[in-house]
């Protein structure tokens, strides 16, 4: 149930980035409304520039005129500005947060990095990164373990922060033509891979695949034409 | 008040880290007794190891056997667990929290590296290093404004994060005898650090002072030394 629209809050976004992405699952979870400002990337708008003058990168959950910026930090934002409407978006018990909170940290600081270099890093450090970036999706592949999505029975935050692997590396190994997570070497993501992108949430949330095949293949040109 | 030690309670640290200093910080500020092992850094013991498989860093807080670490992780594990213990260390309040771990963030992802590299970057590049650290330093000193500390009237999560500006940053300048948190560039910035060292609760949580300059005299002497 989608609950009418708060009318003062809004989400400035981009259709391709996995971090905006984030916080349109969580705020479909909690059935709640908003406006969505798609931002140009290339061209950013003034209220981007005010809202997140850190940073100036997208998400920014603006509610009531104040920002909140940082996809980790929103998706807590709406947990627990929402936490009467199910479903709960982190777990409840405090050690099962902390290793909830501890694995987002890893697949941003760790598996994203090195998976992102292993497609646009220099050429000569790709193969290394590639290597790394299996190493690490190995180490996140075992929390899978004995469950279905890493939230348990149902998605959670970890599933959420997950969402590049489940769906962009995807569309980048297709762009690249080079595949890192196959389903032999990493059974249980694959399928957690796919039960995710089949969560009806996470489905109307995701951008449309062959745009997104399209936007790799014009980024792995430009970078493959700047190193001529 | 300390409380009669949980048996199962222990951190794993090293006295100069101000990441483990942080976690001592917020176990005192709840009264909690713990056992306290000190890590060699140059020579990790099988139990960080295994405790802290993915980072093999301190600190670790290890609880009935359960091991947390990241320090900002185990901050926040602390004043959930122990939430009936007054003080409460984030704000209560959705949109402060927010704003405390964008912060947080902010600290460790910008403010940190940048001082680091300004005094062990490449030569060429420490002078630009350090200018970002001072722009850094000054965005984060305008979340002072009209405050005492971050947290407000008292320190919490925010000011126990930015223990490294307070006091060991003080060491580094004192041992490379350069300045960037000077009390004329950074007078809000540069009163909190004095407010902030003078609580109880941190005096009693911070690393000896001579020692602390001693460590970073030698490795600004072994970072020389490496560069002849």
């Amino acid at each position: 149930m989608i609950m009418a629209a708060d009318p003062e809050m809004k989400l400035l976004g981009l259709w391709c980035s996995p971090y905006s992405r984030r916080v349109e699952i969580a705020l479909s979870l909690k059935g709640l409304a908003y406006d969505y400002i798609e931002e140009d990337i290339q061209n950013k708008s003034p209220e981007l520039l005010k809202y997140n003058p850190v940073h100036h990168k997208v998400p920014v959950l603006v509610r009531d005129g104040k920002p909140i910026a940082e996809s980790l930090v929103i998706l807590e934002y709406i947990d627990e500005m929402w936490n009467d409407q199910k479903p709960a978006i982190l777990p409840q018990q405090p050690y099962e947060r902390a290793t909830a909170r501890f694995w987002a940290r890893f697949i941003d600081d760790k598996c994203l990095p090195s998976i992102l270099k292993a497609f646009w890093g220099p050429e000569n450090e790709q193969e290394i990164a590639e290597k790394e970036a299996r190493l690490n999706l190995k180490t996140l592949e075992k929390e899978l373990e004995g469950k279905k999505f890493f939230g348990g029975a149902s998605i959670g935050y970890l599933d959420i922060v997950a969402n590049f692997i489940a769906y962009w590396l995807d569309a980048i190994q297709k762009a690249a033509g080079k595949e890192i997570l196959t389903k032999e070497a990493f059974p249980l993501l694959f399928k957690w891979k796919q039960d995710f992108i089949a969560c009806k949430v996470v489905k109307e949330n995701l951008p449309p695949w062959e745009r997104l095949v399209a936007y790799y293949q014009i980024r792995i040109e430009a970078a493959k034409a700047s190193k001529r």
